[in-house]
């Protein structure tokens, strides 16, 4: 284990945190709350922590795939734990594991909260809330390559190790170049719906608080009814922002070059609407009794269907109250997720799609047992190795999911309320069924089915694996071998 | 396709099944019920189709992988549509579609049962019932391997197709002097039980209907409270058959060979106890409080583990009133399932427990890209196509469930009546939870519901593919192109 190059990581997460923590300091200036002395204070923290640990210069580390895992894992938590500090100091949250949570909630982009009425947030923490979800959309590391000198191929682990889906793909042949120019279009597209929310009525802070937590398929609301009171204009338009902040950034790099068609030929995203759209004709049919009319009908159905299977988690109704079918639809969205290089969580559609070909094929080599032909994907054929990695993720993320449902089982909510609860945070939704509904939070959870739910949530987030590799003894063993080698060579 | 030879084979299963309802027309004979009638009738049926279909001499039939499938898939339907006709006629159970998933779960020794009261059915058609858990126990094409003689290694497909597990041994080097040992061994522990039943205070008809529910794990019991007024003393012992009847019949080979060691060293049957024992004492300490005595919190939690975890569906205590921690257990358990290579359902021992290795394997091959070691299971290295066939079964699994509940979801019951009515069934375990649970029945499904479930029990006892390949478009469109072009040849 290179424990030098990970703590010069560690440290310049920490120097963009700090400096990220200036923009609630600015709402705080802005509206004149005294909120801002907390995350004057925590900033102060979070930059002396970060360069006794990088220093002033910046160096060029070097790294293999173990210290990618160990960075991103620990970066994440690291994060988390400065980041929730002003809502502990401000007295707003004040147990520090509920403000763990609220926090860990945020980067992964879930949105579950356990804060029973957020309307009496300060504007400055509430901002800090919102803004959490667009830093962990794209992705802290993502971040820190586009603006970071790295050594040349090393820095691909580190983006393998933060991005969603089974395969991350360079859009230009330079990581750090693929790294600023997602970031480009993530902050095009995320002004873009600010500008059309301000059209709809919204205010300013509203519209860049809504429009933060649709971009990073996060959910957190700024109201105790999430967006239900909004009009239907604005409804829509979060809508169509979910769906789009779900597709693989790839399209969007694709029409920014106008390769239109490469850009419609993307199976991944043809899976993911025709899923979308599949999902909304179903509901609107089992739901159609509870509509007032046609276009509430259609909204509703398109609202929950977007915010789920992106793992937004807005919600304008409470889906509890509907069928069981209806209900059944949204839990199998949660599990399937957005599509792979997107800002949501969950499986990823592309897993799914290249899971059940292979079964397809799998059965043809059942009735041919000397066919050799493999299954294919985006029009390329996928090889064993990337079916092995989506097989060994299925396996470990219901490894997981079980795991800690049997810890928070222990709370002896019912059965409902304990599988979507760990459901919405594993998969980086927000709102599950029962007592962890829409119209519910997650105050009620034992302090050990929360932490159960903040490792669930980051384990999700990072795509299981960098997480597990925390708790694989063999990479402790063998960092403390080489220290060892090196203190008697040394 | 070779059409001829899958003919044939049902021919002969039906004869096969015609000798099996000799011995409830012989229960009819004995208590002078005049529903033996309904049971004579229908023997003749299955007599007469199936010398039309298989003639009246021994042939060698040859097939391959596709006909073992389709054969497989086959017969199980076939004979659950004939096994199911006495109900109908006696009037018992005066409905087609609730007799066949009666038939069904009685084959697939899933124990599900849509009666609202089993005490007031006549003793043939409840021996009847019993004895359909006792032959889908073992299998009856592995009967049919033992009494029939066929071409060399064509028959291990046959085999393959309808014994559980992720890979079939063979205990000696012939399949059918295979296929005889393990009913022998069958017989012998059936006996067994019985004559220890006998012991505790039943009569010779109880003690036999409740050994063939327990061998074939299947669980259809006699009486309205299943196993709930019974003694301690048979409790305990039907518990014990459970666990036994749960172990891969391979252990008891070697303990008949005397190879002790070998016996004790099977890695699948030291998990598959270790489960047990985790899984007993977690519930032992979560429903202390609702015990009278240590023997009693011991035995309950005892017999529903080994009850869930064997597929087998009896119960001694109303499970669903248990707090959600030790519910969840048991849901748990209903997935993992048995050892393979026993009589019962659920995805097996082995299989979960070469999925954690490999994920483990998998994790060190991300931090030592070059290694090529392979994960161990019972002492020797698992091929890479053994894994994928492991990983293809979970996916098919995965989508099967998923495609079932929410079929079933329609009905509009709550959610986890939905989700365990499903789970029980393709498990073959009987009861879930909630609507469908211990002190509950499947009468309230819709015709839709029950047709999806039976689906699922035939596609869960048969692991899957069989069931799958029948709905599998190429497998038909390949044996249409064989049969045109012979008529072309001829």
């Amino acid at each position: 284990m290179n424990v030098k190059s990970v703590k010069y990581i560690l440290g310049w997460i920490l120097k963009i945190e700090a400096a990220l923590m200036s923009l609630p300091l600015a709402t705080a200036l802005i509206y004149r709350e005294r909120e801002g002395f907390a995350f004057a204070a925590v900033m102060a923290l979070c930059a002396a922590c970060g360069f006794l640990l990088s220093g002033w210069r910046a160096k060029q580390p070097s790294f293999y795939a173990r210290e990618g895992f160990v960075i991103t894992a620990l970066g994440w938590a690291v994060m988390s734990v400065f980041g929730c500090l002003p809502f502990v100091i401000t007295g707003e949250i004040p147990r520090f594991i509920d403000a763990l949570f609220e926090t860990v909630s945020g980067f992964t982009t879930t949105g579950a909260s356990i804060m029973p009425s957020v309307e009496e947030m300060s504007r400055c923490s509430m901002f800090w809330r919102c803004f959490t979800h667009w830093v962990g959309g794209m992705g802290v590391l993502v971040f820190l390559l586009a603006v970071l000198p790295m050594v040349g191929g090393s820095n691909m682990h580190l983006m393998k190790a933060e991005s969603p889906g089974p395969s991350v793909g360079k859009l230009v042949p330079k990581v750090r170049q693929t790294a600023g120019l997602l970031y480009m279009l993530y902050i095009v597209m995320t002004i873009a719906q600010v500008i059309l929310l301000l059209f709809g009525g919204m205010t300013l802070y509203q519209a860049v608080c809504t429009a933060f937590g649709t971009a990073g398929t996060g959910g957190f609301g700024f109201r105790n009814d999430s967006i239900a009171s909004f009009s239907p204009y604005i409804q829509w338009i979060v809508t169509i922002f979910m769906i789009l902040f779900g597709v693989n950034f790839n399209v969007y790099y694709f029409v920014l070059m106008r390769r239109f068609r490469d850009a419609l030929c993307c199976e991944e995203m043809r899976w993911y609407l025709s899923i979308i759209a599949a999902a909304v004709l179903m509901i609107c049919a089992n739901i159609y009794d509870m509509s007032l009319t046609l276009e509430h009908n259609l909204r509703n159905a398109a609202f929950q269907v977007a915010s789920i299977i992106t793992t937004t988690g807005y919600a304008t109704v409470d889906f509890d109250l509907w069928p069981t079918f209806s209900k059944l639809i949204l839990v199998v969205l949660m599990f399937v997720g957005a599509c792979a290089g997107s800002t949501g969580g969950g499986m990823k559609v592309s897993r799914i799609v290249m899971g059940v070909k292979s079964v397809g094929n799998y059965m043809r080599r059942c009735l041919h047992p000397r066919s050799v032909r493999r299954i294919k994907f985006e029009g390329k054929d996928v090889d064993d190795g990337t079916l092995h990695a989506i097989c060994m993720y299925f396996i470990a993320v219901f490894m997981i999911f079980v795991s800690i449902v049997l810890v928070v089982s222990l709370d002896n909510m019912d059965l409902v309320s304990t599988f979507t609860a760990v459901a919405a945070t594993f998969n980086n939704i927000g709102p599950g069924l029962g007592m962890v509904g829409p119209t519910c939070n997650f105050s009620g959870l034992s302090d050990l089915s929360k932490a159960a739910l903040i490792f669930g949530m980051l384990a999700g987030r990072l795509e299981v694996f960098p997480m597990l590799m925390l708790f694989y003894p063999p990479l402790w063993r063998e960092a403390a071998a080489v220290r060892r080698a090196r203190r008697i060579d040394g």
